[in-house]
């Protein structure tokens, strides 16, 4: 099954590349939280192609549809979302959908239209003699599915698929932070060769109190979101963005390590051991499209240290250092979340390649049109983001449903 | 998670009663199947409401889009769907959904608006002094969800929700019907005190070779369609149909029970034992909304019975009697699944009830307006069909994945 | 998985018929139930062979060991379970099991060896021309596993995998009733033809408050317990006893009818929908080996009625009526729950029947040698109530998770 | 739920460090794999503490007892497993456990019991004055479990627990192998600030065809077998082992990186994109216990190359390189699988630590007696190994289900 987190939280998905459009189911969203169309839309508006100039070229707007698991006793305010219209043959029939309610418990579906999509050529990909694009996913996947494989655009491996991760991630923080005033942000902090000095997790572990920590990381978002490149180092902000336009100029692409952090992390989450919080971050993050490698708190760092050194005192008012990353034993500590994550170069370069169709016919391969994105990591770090959130979620909801309150469970208090 | 079936053959649900649309992803349907939008609103107009006079007055179109995981060549036929289009503040795009393609193997995403629901007026069961319907769930999801419910005809409560169900079904059963000419019909046998003197298990069990029974199954299904309660005894039909009509004018409703069965399965699906497919089945039509009881083969009859009665001899061409129902200590024995389900009364009646509000004050409860389906029953065979064969499709896929063939994992015959 | 319940509550088991001995693992018992192993070996005493001499006469003392997921400062009375030795070669090494501890939350594992069972003499069903037992699974499992199958009685298909389920649901109820006094009891309506005319569902329809409720319905287990047939209408059972004795000598077997009910169930309990606990409910009991019915409240005699007869009055102290038996659109009312469950006649007959080999020759078959339970239904009783209480159980825990206490979350108070 | 893998080939797992015995049951291994409980011992051993002398001091002999899920013709092999015997009271009975037998796709149960422990003085530990150890799990599983916590040792969260992670990783290589030569190795190649000059990844570059493929792998795993250190390259070896004895001695601990590769890896396996074989691998190996960090392939070098260095050609033999490490877009290509682990210091050290009791009292930390293995990722090969081939083998069968044969599907071919 085609999801994200669970068994409590869960986030379904369904749609590939050129599609209509990807649809998305959200799972186990307690009730009463206040959710708004436009605050998903903002996230998803962060990880919209085109929405700074180093993405693809392609531009979606990328409207969220709220289809159900909403409510609110004011109508106009709920149903106050785009409107759908469906023509068939000569009927034309639509309804609203939902801007602003209360969520219920029931599953909320979410819809985002490929609007923009080109029915485009794709004959240089198709069929037996079709080209494999090296770093795809194209050869593997015509003999998995004995060639009925959607030739567009690489199916549901393209990156369109995170929108759902956006969509389920969005609900899940926007929960955390109402709970917990939990904040999740990402920061680039490498581009091919070049590094930046300054990280995020140097920034939050400034950071104080609750509701401080919140607002600071906050601000940093908003710094950021000015930016060309999201980093919170400038300097090499402005050199990388200069280095993936020269890289793109000559046809080629960019790896980049992206660092992601969360900070007023609810305590206590993440077991069983076999599906601990770290197993499923780890798996979570280090699975996303393109990802080579994952580490938490000190990372690779941590195998060249002495266990004195690695080791994070605790005082009465808390660990002393954050080495651990925020979880020990695969269980949140309540220090910040701390990891960072390796992408490869995008696969698609106009250089030409060694490459083969799927009949095995050796090719030199060359793109036949257009390209994309010269550095994927670049506008990854919203979908990171949403991973955590959404683990995060789960794993709140599954340490809660160890924790019984009978008191919950009463429905004729008079009864005697 | 909302999901029937599964891990591999699934199907996800979202969307409630009164909402702006019923969202499904169907979720491992193997690549390959020819798939036409057509064949699925078949059966989601056997569904709908007001697809024969004894349902509710709800007119809704249901017209179903499909918006992943089908491909073709031919790009003129796969987006020849419904059009959708969306409208924000002054912006409207839109796009073409699927209409006839393969599937990839990808999930399969799909959508059925809401387009003819008044926001109507629920003042009747809003908040805490709203007004609970006997045998409906108001009172405990208002208690379970704090509050924070939808009231306007039950969420995912309401019969809207098998949609979902009729999606993931029809795709089932057209896999199973294209390897294996497996149908599944049902028919009505009882409704109140009247029984049906003709069953399918009956007319099945006269049935021959594969696809023979299929077509002797496709027969039946034809014959039925015409009728006013889709029952093979059209003599009980009638006065069922009379019934049901002085049953409605008389401000009452009726239980019923519906038989369903299956030719051409598969033999040697369902296993292990604590997921066995009779216990996924006795779940899944068990579980229905409304329903009250399930039994299989012999049923509670098998247990006035001995031994030596009830066990079913067997010879070489297979087993002599079918007593069984298809399916011995949970696994498939080839012969023909039958299945009965008892069916409560509909819950919403005109006459005065003794019920309480919210708060649990007391009430004579009497609806404000309007009234729906007098016998749920009537049309509920459809979805039983569905979640039959979303079961059977899921242990398919599960009794293959036990049955290795090693030459289906090869990718470069030619390297050494 | 060989899984029952879950996914925060679960019961995994292994282990067939004759084998060396049946494991269990159990999930997501919360920390802190003071468990004593003598409370799970009073549940699995009800349910083993030879507990009552219309069983089968196989006699194993079914002693449980508890392997994991106890702790209590007091180590001596912990581990006062039974010692446990292997000896491999000539080394010989051993331990104590656990006796009496708290619950950690980690799983709970117990090992029921299989003390008594004789290699036996399998020649009459071994290989492809072993005789097919008419009833059995012998005919499907030899096909579906490739003539990889275990023949000594029937593997995992056999009533002694239950044996796990009442592991799992004996520490379910014992959790239950610590904390909201919960009583979970079965008794035998029907053998063949014969029906009792006292019911548990009516019996618990007296019952008042919870602890009340509670002691009333642990005062007729203790009535029933020293009854050859437990039923707790007593005339019945006496004439239920001799029918199934005279049976037994003619060779032949009889079905039956079990009600199982529970009292103080938690309110509120049971979805989403497509897992709703009614969904679970019937497919656990359901699915047992030998059933082939089952019905909740009112049943399949629901279907003869109308509405506004079926349909239960509320006032402010609760539901006048059970016709729904305890679940109203899958979830609970905080009414007792009340199902019937029919079993089929026991498969194992002595008289002749026609059957084939495995490879389809046609045979008269005959047992060689001893025979088995000649009403499957008396023993039955402690498994239904074991599923029920492992469903209860995960879905108490599934609905906790959805009522958040921000406060459970902390771990620095002092933090600034 | 406390599983590994699933859900079609699933280990779950109980036993905490200092309880009586770790139970495993393996779901999911199809029939017809001939199983000798001496080759899942042979894996445990390389697992066992005390098996290389930079390991724990605590020596068990760790025997594993197969209790379920085999079968052969030939009784006295199949039951020639260890002894065992329960004493409980007066009365003794006992069994012999499992030795060779076929799978028979019912799942296997394994027992190891802990027959050294000691039942200890954890007084240091107890309570809510007990102390906290650093990097240890003590802190947090105190408050998530509201203090009914094992403090003997951690337990689950001990490396203990991975007895059944290699119980069940041995039962699918074993599988693996049987039916695709597939071999899985790992090799230390950082101890501390030392790093090994030779890779299994530069070796496994040399191998050719599949059977040769294995057969090469086979024998470095040999040629490490002996040696104190399993590293490639002994001179690394040797002198990582003087340093982790200086450290040892000196009361520290030492990081390490391990790299795993697996040869042989049957191709096309691993979709759908949520639980695509990378995620679910970076998973298992991420978050095993005392991993900071995992990388594939490239790793994080990847982030800095170009993407035209980073691409790996491909010609109609294979791909020429192996940047991707064996998977692209979650799919495996049939090139060697490599991933690299990198683990923190062992966290139990014996210099003085600053921590909190339990109550947040500040104290002084330091171990009151013994103490553990220097440098986890000495002994934590097999482990990885067998998350491997435990992820891999569920993939597999995922991927078989969804290529259907219909030919398997068969019961009376004689029926008309």
């Amino acid at each position: 099954m085609e999801i994200l987190g669970g068994p409590l939280f869960a986030v379904a998905g369904a749609g590939e590349s050129h599609g209509p459009g990807v649809s998305t189911i959200v799972f186990g969203c307690p009730p009463g939280l206040l959710l708004e169309r436009a605050a998903i839309q903002h996230f998803l508006d962060r990880r919209r192609p085109g929405s700074n100039k180093h993405g693809t070229p392609r531009r979606e707007a990328d409207t969220v549809l709220l289809l159900s698991g909403l409510y609110s006793e004011d109508h106009d305010t709920l149903l106050d979302g785009p409107q759908i219209a469906i023509t068939h043959g000569d009927a034309t029939a639509g309804t609203q959908s939902y801007a602003r309610g209360y969520t219920t418990g029931e599953p909320i579906g979410a819809l985002v239209l490929s609007t923009s999509q080109k029915s485009g050529d794709y004959s240089q990909f198709a069929g037996e003699r079709g080209a494999v694009r090296p770093g795809h996913t194209d050869l593997v996947k015509h003999y998995k599915s004995q060639g009925y494989v959607d030739v567009r655009g690489g199916g549901r491996s393209s990156y369109r698929s995170t929108i759902s991760d956006v969509v389920g991630g969005s609900i899940a923080r926007l929960f955390l932070n109402s709970r917990f005033a939990t904040g999740i942000l990402s920061s680039i902090i490498q581009v091919g060769p070049l590094k930046a000095q300054r990280t995020l997790a140097d920034a939050v572990a400034q950071f104080g109190n609750a509701q401080a920590g919140a607002d600071a990381l906050a601000a940093l978002d908003v710094a950021m979101a000015g930016a060309e490149i999201p980093a919170l180092d400038s300097a090499f902000a402005a050199e990388a963005a200069e280095l993936i336009k020269r890289t793109r100029i000559a046809g080629d692409s960019l790896g980049a390590v992206v660092e992601v952090v969360a900070v007023n992390v609810p305590p206590l989450l993440g077991d069983p051991l076999y599906q601990s919080l770290k197993l499923r971050l780890m798996g979570a993050l280090g699975g996303l499209n393109a990802v080579q490698g994952v580490e938490i708190g000190a990372g690779f760092a941590a195998a060249g240290r002495t266990g004195s050194a690695n080791n994070d005192p605790i005082r009465s008012d808390g660990y002393q250092r954050n080495s651990h990353g925020g979880l020990i034993g695969g269980i949140t500590t309540g220090m910040p979340l701390v990891l960072r994550v390796a992408f490869k170069p995008t696969s698609t370069i106009t250089l030409p390649q060694q490459s083969v169709r799927k009949n095995l016919e050796e090719i030199d391969f060359a793109l036949d049109k257009g390209r994309h994105d010269p550095c994927v990591g670049v506008r990854a770090g919203v979908t990171l983001e949403s991973r955590i959130a959404i683990e995060l979620m789960n794993a709140l909801l599954m340490q809660q449903a160890q924790n019984l309150h009978t008191a919950d469970f009463q429905l004729f208090p008079g009864a005697e």
